[in-house]
């Protein structure tokens, strides 16, 4: 196994893991109350919304982290302290997810500030993959014969694109936490094919 | 490692997470309140119940997938969203499974609701592997070579036939939600060996 | 990877996540009430106790389990069956832990049942891993060429003792739940040198 | 795979999973009682703290652990003990990073009996280590070829010198909790960089 191997495998137990974790903020009701379980369980849309926008946010973060891994051949200390970095927002995202799952449906200040967090998440991890792949592409020590510099440099561009429209739902979390959730899930889906088209442009590049 | 492998690492570790998550739903009795702890933990049976039944099913589950993907050469990005698709429900599991066992023994509307989530979370199950399944022998561009490609379509109806087998189940939800749990044990104890056979058969298929 | 690769990085995550949940049965002090955090700490010894024995229970299950692999080189539909019930006790294992955790320092009933609970669990893995084994060592069409199918066989009847052996602690929990914690342990302990000891005479066998 | 391959996955799924349980700790404000929630996030600092510093000390005990096995050929009895004692204390972190993040914002006596317990942590992980490092190297017989004994031995003194600077930071803890915090992750960042030099060191005395 090589040193990407390894680092490859570790990320991908965070990335496992985090995902599996988000079903933890979902409550059993505890108190019905005189409703039915039916409508106690529909007053906890806002849990099973934040889990499905999670769920696929972290499922596009673990596929844009394989399609970089896959034009990486080596890492050293500064990759493996970078990529650290990333998993430690990548695991902090139940945390928002539980704080969105609690405070939507209040229709209050504080659903606006779990909307903010929530969305903010995103733009933290949108700068640590840049940070990690602006690393990369620097000198393009690390990267594997045959990728092609220039374009691999050129998603870099992409990436902070990625960064300002984070930062936009987190200003649209002060207009409506909802909107930002359904925003949020939008971006991902879109990622979810667009991204891996890019990747496998730099693919063709590497085969060149 | 090829695309295959890091997508079925990656599920994997989905699997065995759902499925050891599910332990966290048997709460310690608190307050014995003049029982024995014998007593209490009698008292405590859906929750045991509702543990054996959901690991098995995440149990077979994990098997499906596996023998789905000794079939499958490539992934592309359909695929992995399908795939993600289906890893959501199946990292759902833990909340329906902790659902049924707060509310089992309570001979309740509720219990018939519990039922009916628990036995519908198996419904999306189904759909989500009809629809990969659906997805990958369309074409069967993705399949490997020598995968006899008419065998492979005709297994499609028979994850079709586990939607509606699913399906009865939640309409059994209605009537008892003890029986609903003990059906849906023998049926993931009935796939656990039968579905095994389909794959041989499709094994054979692909060495020809 | 072949078919026991596959279920065995599955089994690996089973029990690399039981054995790292133990940690959160070990609660943050509520309310110190006087107390100083020492003192609470001080008071929560059965809870950092049963991590550290079922932390090394679950460790030797897993030496275990790698050891019998080493010797198997396919899998089918009853093994794969028998894994998933070994697997489903592994991840019991956490729950018994933590009502250990909660009962054993009440000197009361409970205690005992408690600690009858958490021996009777090791009980379970020993038939599991029995049945297991005896399965696959009946005709040996699934173990690798060159093991010593003899010496094999004769492991069986280790593994009954390890029935008994533990099936004598369940006796001795109703004696004393702390005396049947500090045997367990080193048991455990035991086990880690000896069992080991057994595996490389196989491997001997097996390179014979 | 190798025994040691083995081995490697185990560990690296148990050091996953306790670097993403970390996040379980920070709890969702369950009463703004009149404050914003920002305030109430503000008022949880030492949560996101503790949660921070906790992620790089796993992380960089990976690291380590990746180091040290990169120069080992072959496991035995006594180092699949070590080793799992060493996983003892990395899946025991949690807890401390939990008690630290409950107290340590009091400014009480119970802030350094927490921070000396988190700290303590480390002088556990930096005695298991040492034990396991000074096994290997005795004798040098499961090393790689051509891994340098003598520049290996030395090693150890520098493991020895991280357990006296782990005992200061648990004497610094009865001064001032939030310092100790600090110091700690001061310590991880330099570790990051600087014990992965003598690892590349290590990896050049292996290649000559």
């Amino acid at each position: 196994m090589t040193d990407t191997g390894r680092v490859e495998a570790f990320s991908d137990g965070v990335f496992a893991i985090a995902i599996t974790l988000l079903i933890l903020e979902i409550k059993v009701p505890a108190d019905l109350g005189g409703r039915s379980l039916w409508h106690a369980l529909a007053q906890e849309w806002p849990s099973f919304a934040a889990y499905v926008v999670s769920f696929f946010n972290i499922g596009i973060m673990w596929i844009n982290h394989h399609a970089m891994f896959r034009l990486i051949a080596r890492v050293d200390r500064q990759l493996l302290f970078l990529n650290l970095s990333l998993l430690l927002v990548v695991a902090f995202v139940p945390f928002p997810t539980a704080l969105m799952a609690a405070y939507l449906d209040e229709n209050s200040p504080a659903s606006h500030v779990a909307a903010a967090v929530f969305a903010g998440t995103s733009v933290l991890v949108a700068i640590a993959f840049t940070a990690m792949w602006r690393y990369v592409v620097r000198d393009g020590h690390l990267l594997r014969p045959g990728v092609d510099l220039i374009a691999a440099r050129a998603t870099v561009r992409r990436f902070g694109l990625g960064f300002f429209v984070y930062l936009a739902t987190v200003g649209l979390a002060f207009i409506s936490a909802p909107l930002t959730l359904a925003v949020l899930f939008l971006i991902a889906v879109y990622y979810a094919f667009d991204q891996l088209a890019v990747d496998t442009r730099q693919q063709r590049g590497s085969a060149a």
